[in-house]
């Protein structure tokens, strides 16, 4: 290589990475109430796609809120922007050749459309985790729910926070009925119908 | 699998993506003034480790002042959260076991600490890019060392605000004297010494 060659800069594209993968990248936004099943069933997800040889990264509130967006809080103000830098990494992670898997609440249907719109067509799978409240406040892991209904959160998706349901996500789970590993079919069945596991898909025995 | 498997929630972890890339996540980071060279070596090194068959990705201002850095400003506050927003991309990158390129100026010793500092050990590679002043100036390729100095922009490095060199660099880069595929070479020859290129490294023919 002499010295005269000429350097593209960002020569290396999103087709080249994902080329030399074999795969399509793409975003997989789980949207839904607290403790609706979003990051178990992306969690799930992730596992089988690494096993099958995809390459992967999920994104949440754990590994987000403590770092990024450690500056926001749940203002409607700060969680429209925590959406929007999550949509951001989204994209760069998509830019980058990898399957972004996402779980966040992102309880505002405006929002959401903010992160389909800044990724090119068919890059954004909208999975809507639609586990009834009733069910969300029984499981209630983390014991918000109950600290929302004694006041002692506000601004609490479901409870004094509104939850707008997506109207046309390209996936509904009615996760309150399907066990994780169903879910998990589920999608496997929707991404390779849809032609993005190019290596096809190998449905789970649930 | 059945349905009382139970999920490990983030169970892929970066050991089992870097595993299967062969390749181990690591930062370089690239500082230095303005039209020193940071971008096209970055751009360089980044298109030789595609070819050698790693996974990479390139941050710079080019991708994110428009995206997840819109908000921001160039003051000394908004530059230095600007960097911090940086380094968490770059955390996160890195765990998805990308070999993450990072281009910026980030005059500011603190800042670049505070990126280190979010790392794993012997995750953050810091690479100074030193071409003088005079010749940044001279260069000029967007011709804002001009409009600095006509005073139209403000708070330019090198200009009216200070840089602050790198005191120990992993890698010190004689810019001004190098072609750029010297200082590739002498990056590929870093990161092979270092082990980081697991598979060796081959150097370019100059």
């Amino acid at each position: 290589m002499s010295e005269n060659v000429i350097w593209h800069r960002h020569a290396v594209t999103q087709k080249i990475r994902a080329r030399r993968k074999s795969q399509r990248p793409l975003v997989i936004w789980f949207t839904g109430l607290s403790a609706s099943g979003k990051s178990t069933i992306a969690g799930a997800l992730e596992q089988i796609l690494t096993q099958q040889g995809y390459h992967t990264y999920l994104l949440d509130g754990d590994n987000l809120r403590h770092g990024l967006c450690r500056d926001l809080g749940f203002s409607d103000a700060d969680r429209k922007e925590n959406i929007r830098r999550v949509g951001e990494i989204a994209r760069l992670m998509s830019d980058a050749g990898l399957i972004t898997l996402a779980a966040f609440i992102s309880p505002f249907r405006d929002d959401r459309r903010i992160v389909r719109d800044i990724l090119p067509a068919g890059e954004f799978i909208e999975v809507f985790v639609d586990t009834p409240l009733d069910v969300c406040r029984e499981r209630d892991p983390k014991g918000l729910y109950a600290k929302a209904e004694r006041g002692e959160i506000t601004k609490f998706t479901g409870i004094d926070s509104p939850y707008e349901a997506p109207q046309n996500p390209e996936l509904h789970l009615d996760s309150a009925r399907l066990s994780v590993a169903q879910a998990v079919n589920q999608l496997l069945a929707y991404l390779g119908e849809s032609g993005v596991l190019q290596a096809g898909y190998r449905p789970l025995v649930a």
